[in-house]
C-alpha cells in the first residue's frame, strides 16, 4: 500500500516538515559564520487559551544543547503572553521553529475548546468523540489536549492512554443495523461485556428513543446503566423535551436508576438546557476537534547577549515568574 | 526523549486511533456470529467543500478485501453527496471508521478553504505557509491539500513533496536579526544560493518597508526578484498603499522589475485591494491551516444484500454516476 | 348554565356590541335635530392586505335605508384604500359603526395570512386547522376566510359549510391514546368510514414515524390515502428530512401511492423546504388564526352634501371604480 | 337578511364550530366500545400569559357529567403549565376540545396584553377601545378579558356589563363632522348629559387641538372635565410635546382642572413619555384587540386510569396545588 | 463692545489663523537657508465629494510668486485626487497651508451636502436655509457653496450676493406673535412688498396648517403665491399626509394655484414621500449646514525639483488633465 | 486680489449675514406700527451639549437697548434647555437672530466634542489641530470653544491667544522633506529655538518611527522633549503597539525621558488604548472642527408682556436659576 500522508515521528525529529526556509536560513547563517550565534527565542500565544502541547514539544527538545522555561499545560495563557523560552545556538534548534509553533497551536486551541465545555457542564461528566473530525495522526494529540483541557474522557484508544485514562464509548449505529434490533445487541453486549463494564445502549436505531430506551431497560434491568440519545438532525436532534421525557417515562416504568447520556453536534449554547432536563453525560466531538488553533509566534529577544526584536517587538526576553525551566 | 503524541503511521494501521466502541463492536458481532456479514457503507459530506483525502484513505484500505468507489480529489461535493462507498465484510473495515473520516473531514476542510483563496486570488501565485499553525504530523497533509485545493505552493518541504511540487519560502526575520542587517543577509543569500534560485528578501525587520526595498534593490540590481513584506499587526500589517508606495518607489529608482510579494493574516477579503494596488504573489498561512474540517459521517446502506439505514436516513446505496471504482 | 360571553346574532343588530359613545352621539345629534342628517362614510384599509367580511357586513346593513358600494371579497386592497362607502342619514346606521368595522378588519386579517400561505403552496393543498387558537364564536368566520383568501378547505364545520366545502380533518392524538395502538384506530376508521372516504392516519403518537407509517401502510394497503406528520416541537417537528425519508420508506416497501400531510406550527417559511421533501398537503392553524386584524376606519366624507373630513384627512368622495354598489 | 357568519351560543353548544374530526373520533370510538372510556384531560398554555375565559369555558361545561379543575382568572401562568383539567367520560365532552381551547386561547391573549399596558400605566386609567378591531360577537369577550387583565374600563356596552362595569367613551369624530362645530356638540353634549357624566370633548377635528381645547374650556368652564386628543398620524399622532403644550395652554389660560386624556396607536412603548408630559388617561385599542392568542393544547394524560401521553409530552396527571376543583 | 472671535480678512491674509508650527518652520527654514527652495504642493481629497472653495482659495493666494493649477468648482473629485497644485518658492505659501485647507475642506463638505439635496428633489426648487447653523463669519461662504453644489437660491442675504443670487426667504413666527395674527402680517406684507415679489405665508403659527392655508388664501386671492409648512417636531412635522391635505383643501376652496413650500429638517430621505405629496419647494437648513467637512491635506511632491513624498504617499506631481492653470 | 468669502466683522455688525426674510420682517412690522413692541425671546439648545459662543454673542449685542441674561460658557445644558434670554424692542436686535444662533451653535458643537475627548483623555494633555478642517475665518472661534470645551492647548495662533493661552504645534512634514533628513532638521531647530521652548520632532518621515526615534535622541539628547508620531494610514497609522515599542526602544537606549505625543484621525474610541500604551499627549483635529454644530433656536415667548409661543411651544418665560444677567 502508498504511504500515509501524516509524517512519522522521524520525518518530524529530522526537520521534513518544517518549512523550507529554515534550510535556505543554515546555508545563509553558515556562510555568516554565525550559525550558533547563542539566541533567545521566545514564543507567545497571539490570542487567550488554555496552554497544551508544551510536553510533546519539550519531548521533541529533549537532548538539544538548549535550555527551556515554559509554562505549565492547563494553564490559561493570554494573548501576547510568553508560553516558552528556548536559549542556545540558534542552529541547535532553529530547525524546530515550524513543528514546535504546529504542536502548541492546535494542542491549545483544542484545550481552549474542552475548557469552555467543562466550564459550562460542570459536575456532569463530558467525553470527547472528536476523534472522527480530525487526521488520525493528531487524533490522540487532540483527545489529550481535551483532557488536559478538563474534560473527563475520551473515546479514542491511544489518546485516552497518553492522558492516563481509559478510553470511554458504546456502541455504534452500526452494529446495530447489522443486528437488526437494538434489543439484541444490547443482549449480546451484555453478554460479551465483563462485569465492571457499563452497559449503555444507544436507542435511535430503529424506534423513538423512549419506546426503546423502555424496552431496553425492561429487559436488562438493573444492569442497564445508561441509554445514550445521537437523534440525527433530520429527527430533530436530541431537544431537553426528549432527554425530560425519556426519564420520566423510564422511571414510570420502574427504572429510576438508568442515564441518560446525549451526544450530537454538542456545544457550549446547549448544555445547559440539557443538563436541566436532566441529561447525565455528554459526548462532544466537533465543538472541541473543529476549535481552530490559539496562533503561536517565535520571536528572537536575545542575540549573542544583545535585546533584539523586529519591528514591531519589544527587544529583549523579560523574565516572567509563570515561566518554569524545564530542560 | 518521550514519544511524540502523534500516532506513527503502524499505529494508525492497527487501529489505535480508532474510537474505543469499534473494539466493543467487534466483541458483540463475533459473539452475534455476524462481523463478516457484507455490508455497503457510504461516506458523506455534511456541508459543501473540495474534496480532498480520498488518496491517503485508499492507501490505508489498499490490500483489504473490500471493493471501492470515490469522488475524485478537488471535485466541489455537495452537503450530503456521497463521497466514498465501500462494499465488503464489516470485520473487515469497520475499524478504519474513524480514520478514514477524520483523513477525509480535515484534509476536505483545508482544501476547501484554498480553493476559496485561489478563486479571489486568480492568475497571482498562492503560496501555502501554514505549517506553523497545525500539528507537525499533518503539516503535509494540510499543504498537499492545499495544493489540492488551487494554491500554487507550499513552504513544508514533506508537504510540498507529496504535491508533487519543490517547496518554496523565503529567509524569516529571525536570520535578520541574527545578522543585525537586512543587507548582509542579501548579500550572503545572493552569494550561496544556486543561480537558478529566486531572490526574494523580506524588508521589514528593521527599517521602513519602501527605505529597505530600494537599499536591497539598489545593492543586488536586475539579481533581485522580490521583496517580501510582512509588516506585523504593531504596524497596521500590509495595506494596499504600502504596496502601492513600495512598487512606485521601486519604479521611480529603477528597480521597476522587482516584485511585491506579500504575508501576513492574508484572507479573502484582504486580496482584492491587495492585488488591484500591485501584490504580485501571496502567502497564506492560517486562513487555510484553521480552517474548520468539513465533518463526514458513514452510514451502513446495506446488510447482507438488504436496504438499511437508521432513523433519519434513506435506506439503501443509491447508484451515484459520480462515484469511481478505486480498489 | 350561564351565558356565553359571545355576542350573539341578536345583540349585534340591536347593537349592544357596539362603542357607548354611540349612544351619546344619538342623544346629541337628535338635540341638533341632526340626527338624520344625509351623510356618506368611507370605510378604508390601514395596511395592505385581501379584503374579506364584505357579506357578513352587508348582511348586517341589508334592509337599512342606505346604499352601500363596496370592493369584492377576495380582492386585495392597499393602504388607505376605500373598501367600502355608504350614503344615507347617518341615524340608519352609524350604530353599526364598531361592528362593521370588526366584521371587516378580522376578516380582512385572516383572509390576509391565508393568501400568503397559498403564494407559497402554490398547488400543494393546504387545509385550515386554526379553529383551535379563536374563540367558537368566530371559528367559522375565520375558517370561510381562509378559504376567501384561497385555502383549499377547513375542518371546522360551520365554516366550511358557511364557504360551501365540506368540513375536512383527520382523526387526532386523543382516539389513537383511548385506543393505545394506532393500528386498532386504523382498522376501526377502515371499516366506519363510507367508501369514497379517504383514509387518512396520524402516525406519530407513540411511535417512531417512519416506522408507523409502513405498519398502517401494510395493514390497509392500497385503502391507505396519507399519512399524518404532526411532530410535537419535543421531537423536533415535522423536518423536511423526515418527510423524505418516510417517502423513501414507504416507496422501498412498496407503498409509493401513500401521501404525506403535514401539520404543526406551518409558516410560509416552512412550506417551501417541506414541498420540496414531498409533502403532499398541509394543514396551517396558527399562523392563519393568530393573524392580527387589518384594521379600518370609517370617516365621514359628505354631510348635507358638503365634502368634509376631520383634520388630516382629505374631504369629499372621490369616485372610485373598485367601488361596486351593492345595496 | 342573511345570517351573520359568527355562531350562535346554540350552535357552539351543540358542536358545530368543532372540527369535523371530532364527529369521525366519536364514530371511531363507538365502533371500538370505548367512547365513554375515563379519561383525564390536561389543557396547557403554550406560552406565559395572563388567563382568562375560564369562566365562559366553565359555563360551556356545566352540566355535562365531567369534574374540572381550573386556574383563576387574572392568574398569571407559565409556558407548560396546566391550566385547566377535565376528568370524566371521552365522549362526553371531547366534542368541546376545539371551542375550549379557542375561548380560553383568545380570552387569554387579550388579558395578557392588558396586563403589560395596566403595567406601564400604573395608575393611571387605562380605557379599552379595541371593539372595532373584532369581530362583535367577540368584542364582549375581549373587553371583559382586558378588565380581567386590569384595564379600567371599556367601551364596548356588552363587554363592560360582563364585566359588571359601566361603558365609557367619548363623542367622536362623526358627531362633529355633522355638527360643524365643536363647541356646537360640546354645548349639545352639556345639555343634554346627566349631571353626573363627565364631560370630555375630543377636540381635533377642525382646528389645533391647544387652540380647540381653550376654546371649548371658556365655553364649558368648571363643567369641562377632559380634552380628548386623537390627533392622526397625518398629522404626527399624539406627541409628549402636545400634552405638555395643551396642559399649559389650558393651565394659562385659567382652566388648569381639564384633565387631558389621549388615544390613537397607544402601545405600552408611548405611554411612559405621554405620562410623563401629563396624560391624565388613555384610550388603547389595537394593542389589546390585535394580541395573538396564548395558543393552547388539550393532552389526555390518562385513560381508563393509566397514565399516558404521546410521544414528546410525558405520561399522567400530576397534581397541581394551583388548580382549583370548579365543576 | 468687544471683538468678535471670528477672523477678519487681515488677520487671514497676515497668517493669524495658521498653525503656529508655520511660523516654527520658517525660523528653521531660514536658518538652513532653505525657505525659499521651490517645491511643489499637491492639495488631495480624503473622501469623494462635490468641490468647491477653489476661487476663494486663489483670492488668498492671488499676487504671490507662485503657479497655481485647480479642478474646477462644482465638479466631483474623487477619494486622492488632486484638487490644487502649487508651484513656488516654500516661503511665499507655506504659511496659508492651515487657511486654503480650511477653506477648501468646509465649502466642499457644504457643495457635497447640497448636491445630495439637489439630485433627489430634482426640477424642485430647493433653497438653503442653514445660515443659522453655523458662525455667521462663514454663513455666507456655506450658502454660495451649496448655489455652487446646485441649490436654486439662499436667505442669507451676503451669501446669495457672493453667487450672484438675490436672496430668498419668508416672513418668521416672531413676526406673527408680534402682531398675534397670521392674517394681519399677510394683509400688511401684501401691502408693503413690491409688486413682482411673490407673497409666501408661513401659516403654523397659530393654527391648524390647513384651516389657515385657506384663510390667508381667501384673503388674497391669486395675489398669494404660496404657502410655508414649518410645523414643529412637537406637532409632529411636516408629514407627507399634511402636505396632501393641505394642497387638496386649497384646491377644493378654490385655491389650487397656491403652492406648498415645506420646510423643518428637511433631509434627503424625507424629500421624496413629500414632494410625491406635491410639496413644490424645500428650505433645507441644517443637512448642509451641518455637514462634515471634506478633508484636505497638502503634500510636498517636489522639492528643488527632485520627486519626493513622505512615507506613505508615492513621490512626484503627476500630470493630471483635470487641473487647470489658474494662477 | 477678490475678496475673500468670509464676513467681516463690520458685515456681520450690519446684518448683512442675516437670512433675508429679517428685514421683510422690519418693512411688515413698521407698516403696523409694531418694529418696537417689547418682547422677550428665548434661546434654546436642540440637544444636549457644552455650552459656548456666549461671550462673542454678548460682545455682538453690547451696546444695543436690551437686556440679557445667559448660561455660562462650559455649562452643560440639555436638549430644550434655555441657554441665552434677550429683552428688549424687537427692531433692537431681531436682525441679529440668524447670526447669535449661529455663533451659540457652532461653537457649541466644537465646545461638546472637545469636553467628550478631554473626559477620556482624563490627565493626558490633548492639543487642537484643527484648524485646517474649517474655514480660517472661524478657526480661532472653534479652537477658543475646544479650550472652554476642556482642551489644553490650540495649535492656531489667534485661537490659542482668543483663549489666552500660547499656542502650541510641532514642526510639519513639509520642513522635513526641504531639508531632506530630520536629524538636520532637529539640529536646526535646537539651534534656533529659544531654551524654554520644548524640542518636539516628528518622526515618521522618512523612517520607521522607533528607528528615527533612537536617532533624534541620540543627537538631542536631554533636550528632546518629545517625539510626534503621525503616522499616515497607508502605514496604518498608530497603533497602541507602535506607541509601546518606541517608548521602550527609547527607554532601553537611555532615553526614558522622551515623550510621545500622538496625532492623526485621533477619536475618543482610539485615546484609551493608546493611552494604556503610553501616549503622552494628543493631537486632534477632524474630531472637534467637524463637530456637528448643536442647533439653536430662538422663540419670542412675550409680546407686549403677554406671554405667547407658536404652536408646539409653552407661552411665557419661565425664570430660570441657571440663567446669569450679562447685559
Ligand atoms: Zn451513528
Ligand atoms: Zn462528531
Ligand atoms: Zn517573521
Ligand atoms: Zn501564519
Ligand atoms: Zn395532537
Ligand atoms: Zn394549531
Ligand atoms: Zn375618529
Ligand atoms: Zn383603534
Ligand atoms: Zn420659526
Ligand atoms: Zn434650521
Ligand atoms: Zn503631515
Ligand atoms: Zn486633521
Amino acid at each position: 500500500p502508498g504511504r500515509l500522508h501524516a509524517a512519522t515521528h522521524e520525518e518530524i525529529r529530522r526537520g521534513a516538515t518544517t518549512d523550507v526556509y529554515f534550510v535556505k536560513t543554515y546555508e545563509v547563517l553558515r556562510h555568516l559564520g554565525a550559525l550558533n550565534t547563542p539566541v533567545t527565542a521566545d514564543v507567545f500565544a497571539n490570542r487567550a487559551g488554555i496552554l497544551c502541547g508544551v510536553e510533546e514539544a519539550l519531548n521533541l527538545l529533549r537532548g538539544l544543547p538548549v535550555a527551556v522555561w515554559a509554562v505549565d499545560e492547563g494553564q490559561p495563557v493570554e494573548a501576547g503572553q510568553v508560553v516558552m523560552r528556548i536559549q542556545g545556538p540558534y542552529g541547535a534548534f532553529g530547525l524546530y521553529e515550524t513543528a514546535l509553533l504546529g504542536m502548541l497551536a492546535s494542542a491549545t486551541g483544542w484545550a481552549t475548546a474542552a475548557r469552555r465545555i467543562k466550564e459550562v457542564a460542570g459536575d456532569t461528566p463530558v467525553i470527547c468523540f472528536g476523534a472522527r473530525h480530525v487526521h488520525p495522526a493528531v487524533a490522540p494529540v487532540m483527545e489529550r489536549a481535551a483532557i488536559v483541557g478538563g474534560m473527563d474522557g475520551a473515546s479514542c484508544i491511544l489518546g485516552a492512554r497518553l492522558a492516563g485514562r481509559d478510553p470511554s464509548g458504546t456502541l455504534p449505529h452500526a452494529v446495530m443495523l447489522i443486528a437488526g434490533d437494538t434489543l439484541t445487541v444490547a443482549h449480546a453486549a451484555d453478554r460479551v461485556f465483563p462485569p465492571q463494564e457499563q452497559r449503555v445502549v444507544l436507542v435511535d436505531t430503529f424506534q423513538d428513543e423512549a419506546v426503546e430506551a423502555v424496552r431496553i431497560a425492561a429487559a436488562l434491568g438493573q444492569r442497564l446503566a445508561a441509554v445514550r440519545l445521537d437523534t440525527p438532525s433530520e429527527r430533530g436532534g436530541v431537544t431537553p423535551g426528549l432527554v425530560r421525557e425519556v426519564k420520566a417515562r423510564l422511571a414510570q416504568a420502574g427504572f429510576g436508576h438508568v442515564k441518560v447520556f446525549v451526544s450530537g453536534g454538542i456545544t457550549p449554547e446547549r448544555i445547559p438546557p440539557l443538563k436541566e432536563a436532566g441529561a447525565d453525560a455528554f459526548g462532544v466531538g466537533s465543538y472541541v476537534a473543529a476549535a481552530p488553533p490559539v496562533d503561536m509566534t517565535m520571536d528572537l529577544k536575545e542575540v549573542a547577549g544583545r535585546p533584539v526584536a523586529k519591528r514591531g517587538r519589544i527587544p529583549g526576553a523579560a523574565p516572567d515568574p509563570r515561566l518554569r525551566r524545564r530542560l
